[in-house]
């Protein structure tokens, strides 16, 4: 316990926000306002399933804090706080001088300080989880299920960027070293879109984030609300860097690439003015890219009104 | 996803309590009555550091959320809800069937529904990652820093079993099948005083949960409340199943004996009646065995007044 909380003070502790409890205590504690609800979500990322062990270690305190960021930013809810669970194989103060930094940095930018956690010795490689809090009113946060027939779908961000740079990780596009400098920060530094997401509460109606490829994680919506989708290929918003990659790639990064961590939501066709309006305020790239409609199922229409929808999956942890 | 997500609803999900937000959306939500600050906590457990490989999976389930209800309880917080990560090496359906029954009737008697997490396939061995939410308001939170010279000092519980049942396990104690039955629940299937502890809050003034031992745990009040502790060793609530162990053996046991999961915490002395009636209500041991003092240090006074202060530490992680 001695050593334990001596790295936990040197690395991640901060002075905590005003009425705000931070590490040394048995809990944390901090106030919710009056009207809202707590909202939160965890996730566990190990070494060799969810990121390798060569991975930059500011890179993975980024993307460990950033994916959950993004699961608060698919209900709307304004980040809080958040807990870090971390255990490594052995004290490396390099590692976790540029991990703490990765982490910190997005903490700060986002408004989510951390605020407590644990940390151990692990049998094998590094284990990192993540709780984030935020709150949001009830009534107004981006419910999987609340899509209405008529809506229109729109994402933020780019797509695609993160799936290349992950395929040519893995080998399973030809080696492209200029390609991987353009797209690995899509991968390794994923920028959830937390501002333009707490605008959007009471405004939009169903959302989540793209973690295992917009197709897959539309149907989510589309299977909660009980309707169906049609999306225009040529209006997704294809990462710029891709531009001249084969059609068949692009189209399983744009359509089945995991990884994203931007939000695909729908809002009724009343609000797209202010939505673009809010999206300007936040810096936001925002895209209109189809809409729901009743019939169950969803369309991909590609040239000529053609149904291209991909038969690929996204990520299974379990396949 | 597909798969992962069907894991946690066959095996974790349950109706969300009315007015909260289950598994199955981005977050899960739930309100905090007004005027409670909400306090939460994370411990992560790694297979071959925390528990052993051959752990009987519901006992496990019911230790990894006992050993955060602990923490909740440390601060006087009632619980709302919690978290679960777990990471496994191969689906096995007996193991999450038993994992799950022992973490959910926990949950249920403790009041603390699970209402989100995240499952993965590891690469070595079981890691489980929780982390509890409660509620408690913020000028009655039971806070390391709050204990008074004058304060009794109180334990909850009885001492000794967990570290006696462990050395067993780890065959630094001799064989003893009889002991090791009698004291083997006490170290897989601790139950923190989550009832007697909500009640505590605006009674009681510093507590903390005795994870570490007893000795090494106080400390960690006595250095944040800037005061020290005479504790009377012939007072230690000895569990009954350790009478007749040799002195040594016991001393160990009860000063530096982790994994104890009881109430360690520090009162008024005007609060004895009080705290003795909540108790009886809350069907909880409670053992009034020291006092704090001004001047610094941990005294333990045994037979005749002598300071039998163990130079035992506790368990460090990292050592």
């Amino acid at each position: 316990m001695n050593k334990e909380f001596d790295l936990i003070a040197r690395y991640f502790s901060r002075p905590a926000p005003s009425g705000f409890l931070g590490v040394g205590d048995d809990c944390a504690m901090f106030p919710v306002e009056p009207g809202f609800h707590l909202a939160t979500s965890t996730d566990l990322l190990i070494e060799g399933r969810h990121f390798f062990a060569d991975v930059e270690p500011g890179a993975l305190g980024h993307k460990a804090l950033a994916v959950n960021l993004s699961d608060l930013a698919a209900m709307g809810a304004r980040p809080i706080a958040c807990l870090l669970s971390l255990a490594l194989p052995a004290i490396d103060h390099d590692w976790l001088a540029a991990f703490s930094r990765g982490f910190h940095e997005l903490a700060e930018s986002a408004g989510c300080p951390l605020i407590g956690g644990d940390t151990a010795r692990s049998v094998n490689g590094v284990i990192v989880n993540v709780t984030v809090m935020g709150q949001v009113r009830p009534h107004q946060a981006l419910r999987r299920a609340a899509a209405k027939v008529g809506d229109d779908i729109w994402v933020t961000g780019t797509l695609g960027a993160a799936d290349i740079a992950l395929r040519l990780l893995q080998g399973r596009l030809p080696p492209d070293p200029e390609l991987l400098a353009a797209t690995r920060a899509a991968l390794e530094r994923p920028l959830p879109p937390w501002r333009y997401a707490q605008s959007l509460a009471g405004v939009a109606h169903a959302a989540l984030d793209i973690s295992d490829g917009l197709q897959q994680d539309l149907g989510h919506i589309l299977k909660a609300s009980g309707c169906g989708a049609v999306l225009d290929y040529a209006a997704l918003p294809l990462d710029p860097a891709l531009r001249g990659l084969d059609d068949d790639v692009l189209r399983q990064a744009l359509l089945a690439g995991g990884d994203v961590y931007q939000l695909c939501f729908t809002a009724g066709r009343d609000k797209r003015e202010t939505l673009r309006l809010l999206a300007d305020q936040a810096a936001t790239r925002v895209t209109r890219i189809g809409y729901i409609r009743a019939e169950p199922g969803l369309e991909v229409r590609g040239p000529g009104g053609m149904d291209i929808t991909a038969q690929a999956g996204g990520f299974d942890h379990f396949s």
